[in-house]
């Protein structure tokens, strides 16, 4: 059989293969926690006792968190512009994510989460829809939006709502990027605050990074995009990479990549953009490697090996895999159970530390403890709560 | 101890009351429906397995129905505008009747439903954010938003959106009063199309109703607001009572209430608005009241059945409750099962329709099936799907 070339190309996927049975009929399931088995249930439950309790909330709208489902609920949103490693492929194939990441929420934290997979916009647009919806929620959480609409959606939010705004691809990452800094540094026997970091990546994630590693102390942060060096000598930069010149590179590198990792401590990758063998070769002895594109690394763990000590990736087969769900469950756990009305810069941190705490004898192959260990989010929680 | 005169109004409530203990931590739960035990788990239900299914609906947006929980989602909407009984009480103290609304959905149908509780706004607001957030969703279920804005809500969202848009309070009240006249009408001995009707309401239930017995083959429909009986001679109509006076009142009365009734066959209280006794006993021998508001109907039960035959209320507490739940959840059944992308016409009357002959051998004291009739939601859920 000879195919048609006129005919678009089609797509074709196996109904058998293990991941699309995973997903038949979606993740989630919103079930009664209450029981209904007759008429007397449903006149507590609904019609007319629930009046009762509209009517009380409605004269003290605090009796929500209690009577309601709200301060336990965050929203998962998103309008699929910047999906996984898929980049902008619309708010109905972000779904099976945004579900993915409620399993998440409720799997690790216990927290109801409800995807909302908005049809893009402008900022205005995509802002005035979020704070339209926001009563039913008790938190926000902000996924796969792209750069650099996210930083500016964030902002508007978080000055316009009195709940948890937190875009998960920056402060998510950053958190456990941090906390994976921390630990790597004492492996390599180097102060935190000392590292030379070269950072290849200036979206949600790298923005974000740079700004908590700055907070942790780390001085010499140099931050590339496809480009090269971020300099304030670039005529090209928008925005928030004018912000990034002005507040990092401080000997005033320019160039490619290459330029900034000789001598440096640390590289890491959160661009998907590849670096040469060559340019890490020139990094400082002892040095710590991050290549956390997914699911192509910036460089390969087994190259890297050769030339650093401690490698990290996003990937769950290779050791010290960096990823968010160490830190967004506890992070929101934290925030709903001390009725936190924003995740703080202070917390965000503390959530790092937390993380980083868990490992307290870390190796080149432990620097950050396994996604399934238990004790994470309930001790990122306690950090996050004890801020509030 | 003296209240000081100058502080607010202080509100309070019984946290022992059974009805604030039945509503403590809210009444819903978002639960993962596939077990997450390990690395593999999270590698199929997220990434990077969660990558394939995003990518088979980005190519073919069809498989969203199969790999996501939409075709099984309905969102509850409202903006707390016209919360039951209450009125404009805002969308957070509407969270808890929206949560209701869910648990019945679950309970009823099977239909997983998620409470969105938008901060109001113009009709052009609200649809762009109900517009917006649609991609999540399999269907619409509109509750509790103020007449007149919630006909032209509903209008725009089904000119714009290809998921079924249901404003409940319109349509599933318009559903189970034709049904429960339908049997009435059996129990007097009359013929349905000969039925002179008055409707005392002209709001979003009162014109769905007319709308509905209407299009059902009653030709003889009076309706009446607070000032009496909608004609074209009234002067202070809008636009939605204009469209009642040219579709009703086939002989031009006009004047209060108590003129429509005299001879009349049925009165359908949809208003709360008072009817006096001296009305109701000028109607037809053989008469049918349906005295709708709730908790306080527009005439006792007991002083109707000193001049009516067939009695029903919106109460649980007296015979043939009149109750949406006999309607909704059958009504999205059927119209997710065959994917239809709108509730027709022709689908709600085959809803009446199928509800009513659950009753084969109706009585004056059963004209509706009990709301815990397990046979209601998947007879009415096949009729619908029938006519897709």
């Amino acid at each position: 059989m000879t195919a048609n070339p006129s005919s678009p190309p089609s797509f074709s996927f196996d109904p058998g293969d293990p991941v699309f049975l995973a997903h038949e009929g979606g993740k989630l399931g919103v079930v009664p926690t209450k029981s209904l088995r007759g008429s007397a249930d449903l006149a507590l439950l609904y019609t007319p006792g629930v009046a009762e309790v509209s009517r009380a909330i409605a004269a003290d709208p605090s009796l929500a968190a209690r009577y309601t489902g709200r301060a336990n609920t965050v929203a998962v949103i998103t309008d699929g512009t910047a999906v996984l490693g898929l980049g902008d492929i619309g708010p109905l194939a972000a779904l099976p994510v945004m579900e993915g990441k409620a399993v998440l929420f409720k799997h690790f934290a216990g927290i109801d989460a409800v995807p909302v997979c908005l049809e893009t916009g402008t900022v205005a647009e995509l802002v005035e829809a979020i704070v339209r919806l926001a009563p039913t929620f008790g938190g926000i959480n902000l996924e796969d939006i792209s750069a650099p609409r996210c930083f500016e959606i964030e902002r508007q939010l978080r000055e316009r709502l009195d709940i948890p705004v937190f875009h998960d691809d920056q402060h998510g990452t950053a958190i456990v990027v941090l906390a994976a800094l921390m630990n790597a540094a004492r492996v390599v026997d180097k102060d935190l605050g000392s590292l030379r970091v070269v950072i290849s990546g200036a979206g949600a994630a790298g923005v974000a990074v740079t700004n908590i590693i700055l907070r942790a102390g780390i001085g010499d942060v140099v931050v590339c995009d496809s480009r090269g060096i971020i300099s304030p000598t670039r005529t090209d930069l928008v925005e928030h990479k004018h912000r990034l010149a002005a507040t990092t590179n401080p000997y005033g590198l320019s160039g490619p990549v290459g330029v900034a990792l000789v001598g440096a401590d640390v590289f890491i990758g959160v661009s998907g953009g590849k670096v040469a063998q060559d340019d890490i070769s020139r990094m400082a002895p002892r040095s710590i490697i991050f290549a956390l594109a997914n699911p192509d690394p910036e460089v390969h763990p087994m190259v890297a090996a050769r030339h650093a000590e401690v490698i990290a990736t996003g990937r769950s087969d290779f050791p010290n895999q960096i990823n968010n769900v160490l830190a967004f469950p506890g992070v929101f756990r934290g925030a709903f159970d001390s009725g936190a009305p924003q995740i703080s810069e202070a917390m965000k941190l503390a959530a790092a530390r937390a993380i980083a705490g868990l490992v307290p004898e870390p190796t080149a192959q432990e620097i950050v403890p396994s996604v399934f260990d238990e004790r994470v989010a309930p001790t990122v929680a306690a950090a996050v709560a004890a801020l509030a």
